[in-house]
């Protein structure tokens, strides 16, 4: 898979991108990142690359030139399944959804800031807009991290343990069920007894019902 | 307000925690952000913060021990409003949430990592979980920057023209408007004449509108 995105703040990326399994996975080869600075693309002498709102208002928007410059750029260059704008009013990003994206093979991610970016982007260059929830962030950096961080750990090879990704809260419906390590005793805090008894049925019973119990409580609408 | 994250991955907040509004937040004086790297709180020889789950299975889970004398440690220091968990079985964080939780003053961050942290920690010393949405990632790192950023630019002082933030999408249960800025034409593609007439009143007629309709289509559940 590869990720190509869009931003006017590429510093941003230090830390997250290089960092964790999202490093392990470009290491690997089953990943490729490219974070592109907006700025490059600026066709003003100051380097701009937001402006005004018509209208007047509070806040800057992201101008349509530049950004359809770079993007424009990248796709002479390789096909892309999605262009996707990270945005608040977008759909709302969910585990569904990132195992469906996470079969693609190239997608662009561009990160608004400000007020956002010009509506012409959103009409004529953007496939798909994601929020990843409820919550106004400053940018839609932080964003297009956790979406792409969602995805690369779906990519076969990029966990150690396949098995682990499969057990994860929301693949089956249900969320995980708790987990303790040792010491089996701290400060009085028990550990449950059947975890420790050996008994594999008894424990996977056990997961099990934590599992529902847990969901039922949290989250009745994930059983629905 | 103050956040003190707690983490095995302290690189991992290089890029976001030092710039744009947050490192703009930090030098005003207006947010204090310190990242704890619970290996410094590790008791073991080898400085490991996780172990095999009880019971079996793939993941690691990270120990009760150093997140207690971590998190004993801060307590001793200063009172905490909250000790929040991130966690995707936890509560989901939506813009009414970040706006009462930044109100507090002081508030400990807790990153998991791997399959989660040890259950005693939930149920001993954590006082309240936060999920940033239904989806998966590899470590609580990114969710905890998404809880910052959200919480940060609502502190006073913090964004550089309040009203940018009163006018966000979710604020008033309606998304916000399109934006267009300059060049009034690009490609054939024109901005809405309203918005370049002048006249204030059918401009905040018209984004009203716009708001409206396009909360309608995306998110009707928003008007409920």
């Amino acid at each position: 898979m590869r990720l190509d995105i869009i931003t006017c703040l590429p510093d941003l990326f230090d830390g997250p991108m290089n960092q964790s399994i999202v490093k392990r996975s470009q290491t690997k080869g089953h990943v490729e990142i490219a974070i592109h600075n907006l700025r490059d693309y600026a066709t003003n002498k100051h380097k701009n690359v937001d402006d005004y709102a018509y209208g007047g208002g509070a806040g800057m928007v992201l101008s349509v030139e530049p950004i359809d410059k770079c993007i424009s750029g990248l796709k002479e260059q390789r096909t892309y399944e999605e262009v996707i704008y990270l945005t608040p009013d977008g759909e709302t990003l969910n585990q569904r959804m990132a195992n469906q994206l996470s079969l693609n093979e190239n997608m662009i991610l561009l990160c608004g800031h400000y007020k956002g970016v010009d509506q012409r982007v959103r009409d004529h260059l953007v496939t798909k807009e994601i929020s990843i929830g409820d919550y106004v962030l400053s940018g839609g950096e932080l964003a297009a991290m956790v979406l792409a961080d969602a995805l690369i750990r779906l990519v076969p090879g990029v966990l150690n343990d396949e098995s682990s990704a499969l057990t994860d809260s929301f693949q089956d419906n249900l969320l995980a069920p708790p987990v303790y390590s040792r010491p089996v005793e701290y400060k009085g805090w028990k550990v449950p007894e059947v975890l420790t008894s050996g008994h594999e049925a008894n424990i996977e019973k056990w997961r099990h019902d934590q599992a529902v119990k847990r969901t039922e409580e949290r989250r009745p609408d994930l059983l629905d």
